[in-house]
């Protein structure tokens, strides 16, 4: 099978076996596979991402010696039932899983290990029969390998736990931000400003709900909220203390879906006081900022990863409604051999938000 | 009347005029000031502190140039009404205030102003009516100038909304550790976990009501919080993402009262997942983190400044009740005189806690 690589940070397209299905697992050919802004980390960033996560979870996430089979967004085909399966699911349906190979105490991170265990930027890989999930006959396979970006989305908004009252602000309108955007139009919550410096992600952004999109080099998207959040003469929100006497504004909610070192300083300078900034970029260098602003501002801060189980379901079920048009949200579709250049394409944000990879 | 000025941060006691109240102001005599770290910044990062102010909320905190008259912890007495009061308090009676002074739309700080409106660093000093609030006689009134620092830690303590399932990690014993301690324990919150270098403001946060007291050059906090924390075989904790199945240990709730540049950092790596961190440490200097840290964790902030007029209270409330010592607070009581040499002395942790100037 045709399988792209990632070792010391260079991907190669090679041919390498198909896995065989061990106990519990099931062999699926991939239909779809979406390209994560964190496997672009893990090829230009890959030893900070390693550093950190054995300084957080304590376990190595890679080998960057060692050659990796990224994805873990994809749709994909039921093959091959291995030992101890129940075989419920018919082989021919599709499915997709949150991206985990249950293996005893430590399950395996698909799209972190091997050819033997490899993401879905391979003809084949192994799921977990327990975690396998069906995907609806409605839902397109390129648009069902939105489920684990737009679960991000979820749990992030889920995360920021808004009220009726919070106008959120999406700062950055790549895979994640769109994603957010999304996932606020379906909940009711809004109006959502938005910001992006590439008007194509602007329009995207536009398209997939946002009410007010700004370039924050022509306008600044927190005096665009509050020209949106102002309220009448006796409404007020707010803390109340006696450095915030409460505001003739609706509070701000502020989704950081950059992760450049920058920003955050940024948005404790822009964001009005007694904003919550739910962080969901991944920022993979030191940053830097005036812990007094978030002072005396009194910000709150919500830091965002993954996903449970349930909101992955909520993010597929989504995908499933047609209301919900996700569509625009891919921008190119494209084979195997093609992913060493979408690489490099991804780094400029006027070409592309998400590829997906349809073997 | 005697004064303590502070201008280019340099501190002189001066001779000046007794204020004059104005309509709606009464004239106080200073009974006790308490010395607060943040008039320690107006000294040595005054510059800072206006530039922040003046980006966050718009306004000059103070002119260096000219001289200020600091202290906005107090306790006073009553000595002549202005124009227009009602003069309910009677002449002689002992009130403290939250640090305004009311003029129209913008009130005065109280602390940050002239000696025309000087701050509890003088002999006499405006309060406004509206806002006094009288001391009960149970209360001494260096004890009722402590009610200031203890709003503070209240705020502290209500905007980390910990429930009875949260164990408190405090890191640093300065006032504000120590008032977080004493707060905590009075809300039934615990085992209290507390850390500071100095052999000191360990035997304060002991006495104050810390459960657990360690040297964090010899004891990780952390480790002392999954010793208290940790639960039996069935209870699990936490959000339960598909990066965090739970926890068997009851959440902790760090409180960052240091402000000191590398701590923050040092909490993302130090926590454990999933914890809340309280910033009531305020930082002047610009700060460096790693935030893939905090997103690995899923780490909550919350930026705490001031209190509302009901935590004050409620604060004051505290310092009258029986079963409330919070006498080893205050380490020293100065004269007027003292002050300079007083800020000097509370750059060294290991001699001073809060010092209350007693006229």
């Amino acid at each position: 099978m045709k399988a792209v690589t990632l070792r010391r940070g260079e991907l190669e397209v090679i041919e390498a076996p198909v896995p065989k299905p061990g106990p519990g697992d099931v062999l699926v050919k991939v239909l779809a596979a979406g390209i994560c802004g964190s496997d672009l980390h893990s090829a230009t960033h890959g030893q900070e991402l390693i550093d950190s996560t054995r300084a957080v979870a304590g376990f190595e996430l890679f080998d960057p010696e060692n050659p990796i089979v990224m994805g873990h967004e994809y749709c994909a085909e039921v093959v091959e039932y291995g030992e101890g399966t129940r075989g419920e699911i018919p082989i021919g349906s599709r499915v997709t899983s949150v991206p985990f190979l249950l293996r005893g105490e430590q399950p395996i991170l698909i799209g972190y290990a091997g050819v033997e265990s490899p993401g879905a930027y391979a003809e084949y890989m192994l799921l977990s029969e327990d975690l396998m999930i069906p995907v609806p006959d409605s839902v397109p396979s390129d648009i069902a390998a939105l489920a684990e970006p737009l679960a991000v989305a979820v749990h992030a908004v889920n995360r920021g736990g808004l009220g009726a009252d919070d106008v959120p602000i999406v700062i950055g309108c790549g895979p994640i931000g769109l994603a957010v955007i999304k996932v606020l139009k379906l909940r009711g919550i809004g109006p959502i400003i938005a910001a992006d410096f590439s008007p194509a992600r602007r329009a995207l952004a536009a398209e997939l709900g946002a009410d007010i999109v700004v370039d924050p080099r022509v306008e600044s998207p927190y005096e665009a909220w509050k020209d949106a959040a102002a309220v009448g003469e006796t409404e007020r929100f707010g803390r109340q203390t006696t450095m915030f006497p409460g505001f003739a504004y609706r509070p701000s909610v502020v989704f950081e879906c950059v992760g450049v070192p920058g920003v955050l300083q940024q948005i404790f300078a822009g964001a009005a006081p007694c904003t919550k900034v739910v962080v969901a970029g991944l920022c993979m260098e030191e940053d830097r900022v005036l812990p007094t602003y978030a002072l005396l501002k009194e910000i709150d801060m919500v830091f965002c990863m993954a996903y449970s189980v349930e909101e992955f379901i909520e993010a597929l079920g989504y995908l499933s409604r047609d209301d919900v048009n996700i569509a625009p949200f891919i921008t190119s579709r494209i084979g195997y051999d093609d992913v060493p250049e979408a690489f490099s394409r991804l780094a400029d944000p006027e070409q592309d938000a998400k590829i997906v990879i349809m073997p």
